[in-house]
């Protein structure tokens, strides 16, 4: 899908338009012109539509179809909810607007004539509608050219051409970093020098390790996404483990929420099982902080954070679930559940300052002790 | 402060070093021999020690001391931390070292020998007593080199030098950014062509004006922190307004949230009045979403948003404070407590998609009705 999106300035969008015009003209003129009553056919984006793909590793999405029927009193509202975003996203085409998702969803919403009823209630209506539109289109709302918060920030030894502009993330100053565009498929990579792509958590963690300039020491990429990532901080992992063939290791805090997001960038998320295919990176690896590391690396008694019910919950499904069923992260859940014990990337400056980036992170690369 | 700390690779920090000791001299070795009772003594930074200088028209901190004594079984701790801490920045400085503000928490906690106290037990009281040292040192914590998450980004017309490199904010590709460092203080100004900031509140806002290159057709520089904004973000903001006289225009949603952060660009918080100073922008205006728009604007009852109890309360709180006294803002808030309702900026695009930048801002530019 990327390369078609390729071309003119900001992309050549018309392979979207010439798709929803087919869409449009299969599922609701055609049935019309035969006296038929329209539906739209498309793939379940349902929990039990979904399933681990053996082969790549990643969360796909089933071949389970729904329809939604114009005929039917429950759907007809998500059928008519489709046409107008689809109509919103041909036209934003057309005069080369770049809305916001919240922006589709004022844009959507109108107050039936003659009615109380409005087309849409809530942005979460029309950012679904985006999704099925996205399986529907086979198109990501990247390409679609929708704008939403982009938390991704990079630093480290690659160059990209975006536009008629080259970056070169190893000359970002001191402390600063490129933060990408939505579309992250729209990037050409030029020159990519780095031995690997570490992927941090937390942003503050990334700024350190910018500022004493990680990344040119240890010839990498540092990326961050603060927190639970995005789309883009996602696509472009998975695009420089692909195209690149480099490693990617995640280093999060020790817990589950931690653990969670290294899954979002390894596996995809269930909500995003469609997308998974273009987003999930199998063989990102989780560098740490191990639940293990609490204890091999003998963090002090006070800086160890007692587990709160919560996390001992997410623990406990985390356990269930494919990808975390290798003996290597049940050990780890189960040294959590045992101990229940967790500890942050920043405990390890009780020990001294710069202990992360010079002894840590080196030695975890070094031995390659990964946890998989 | 900033010119002082320009200088060699990423900024020679001995001056702050020097401070520390000077400070520590006098408060604790100097007492010691002299066989009296240290003490740490420096500005309050409390409610009742804050006032507007109505000069600058910013948020300031009086001239009420506190002294800390070692003598005090309430303080002793507080004297305690406060040496631990500036051992840690003196020591991050020696061994050029850029710690986030939780590495410092973690690397000042220990559990004092032989009881089982702690020498710090959260993360808000090495927080608090960086903020101290801020007030003593005369340095901000980003000159003393501590990171903390930066959300700012930048684009625009702008060139800055920041340690080797230039970073040509015009030249960051299709829709990205550059996202400056945590002390902003360091960047060099080398162009300068636009002919105004526009601050946007939100983040995917900012990345649809970028896509549409509204910057570039309006010759201006877009900055944004998504929400409540950042340190870094409000640095740059007051330097680009103090060394080049740009206005600065905020654009927020139509609602108490939205004007607070208005606020903050222009007058400062409470909290952080040492610091107003160097982050409060006294020239900021308000370019919008005012609550007068909603209807001066005719946007369609269904995307108008009914308050909620918190926001009437904010907006009454509002309406107490020194820096919304101006009658503007008390029409403003005086509508809003009357309507009972708000709006975000995205709501412009049930008129059309565009309507933002197209109409909306271009208007409001060109009659110069701000609220101030």
């Amino acid at each position: 899908m990327a390369s078609q999106s390729r071309g003119g300035d900001r992309g050549d969008r018309s392979w979207i338009s010439e798709r929803i015009v087919q869409v449009i003209k299969k599922y609701v003129l055609a049935p019309l012109k035969a006296e038929k009553i329209p539906y739209f056919e498309l793939l379940a984006r349902t929990k039990d539509n979904v399933y681990i793909d053996e082969l790549t590793n990643i969360i796909r999405l089933g071949s389970k179809k729904i329809r939604r029927k114009l005929s039917d009193i429950d759907e007809a509202k998500t059928f008519m909810k489709t046409v107008l975003v689809a109509a919103i996203i041909y036209e934003a085409i057309k005069y080369n607007k770049y809305p916001t998702i919240r922006d589709v969803y004022y844009d959507a919403k109108h107050t039936i004539p003659g009615t109380n009823i409005d087309t849409v209630d809530t942005q979460a209506e029309s950012d679904s509608i985006i999704e099925d539109l996205e399986v529907m289109l086979g198109a990501s709302r990247e390409e679609m050219g929708l704008q939403t918060d982009v938390k991704c920030k990079v630093v480290g030894l690659m160059r990209v051409r975006s536009g008629r502009d080259i970056i070169d993330c190893s000359r970002q100053g001191e402390g600063g970093a490129y933060s990408p565009p939505t579309n992250v498929d729209r990037l050409e990579f030029l020159d990519v020098d780095a031995e690997y792509v570490l992927v941090v958590e937390k942003d503050a963690v990334f700024n350190t390790l910018n500022m004493e300039r990680y990344w040119e020491k240890n010839k990498c990429i540092l990326i961050t996404a603060g927190g639970q990532p995005d789309r883009p901080a996602r696509r472009l992992v998975r695009r420089l483990n692909e195209e690149f063939n480099l490693p990617i290791y995640v280093l999060t805090d020790a817990d589950p929420y931690g653990f969670y997001i290294y899954s979002v960038y390894r596996i995809g998320s269930i909500t995003l099982s469609h997308e998974s295919v273009r987003l999930a990176c199998p063989k990102a690896r989780f560098i740490g902080v191990a639940v293990s590391d609490i204890y091999e690396y003998n963090l002090p008694k006070n800086v160890i954070i007692k587990a709160k019910d919560a996390d001992i919950k997410r623990a406990t499904e985390l356990k269930t679930y494919p990808w975390f069923k290798s003996p290597a992260w049940q050990r780890e859940l189960d040294l959590f559940l045992q101990r229940k014990e967790k500890a942050e990337i920043e405990a390890f400056s009780s020990k001294s300052l710069g202990f992360l980036e010079e002894k840590y992170l080196p030695e975890k690369i070094r031995s390659g002790h990964f946890i998989v």
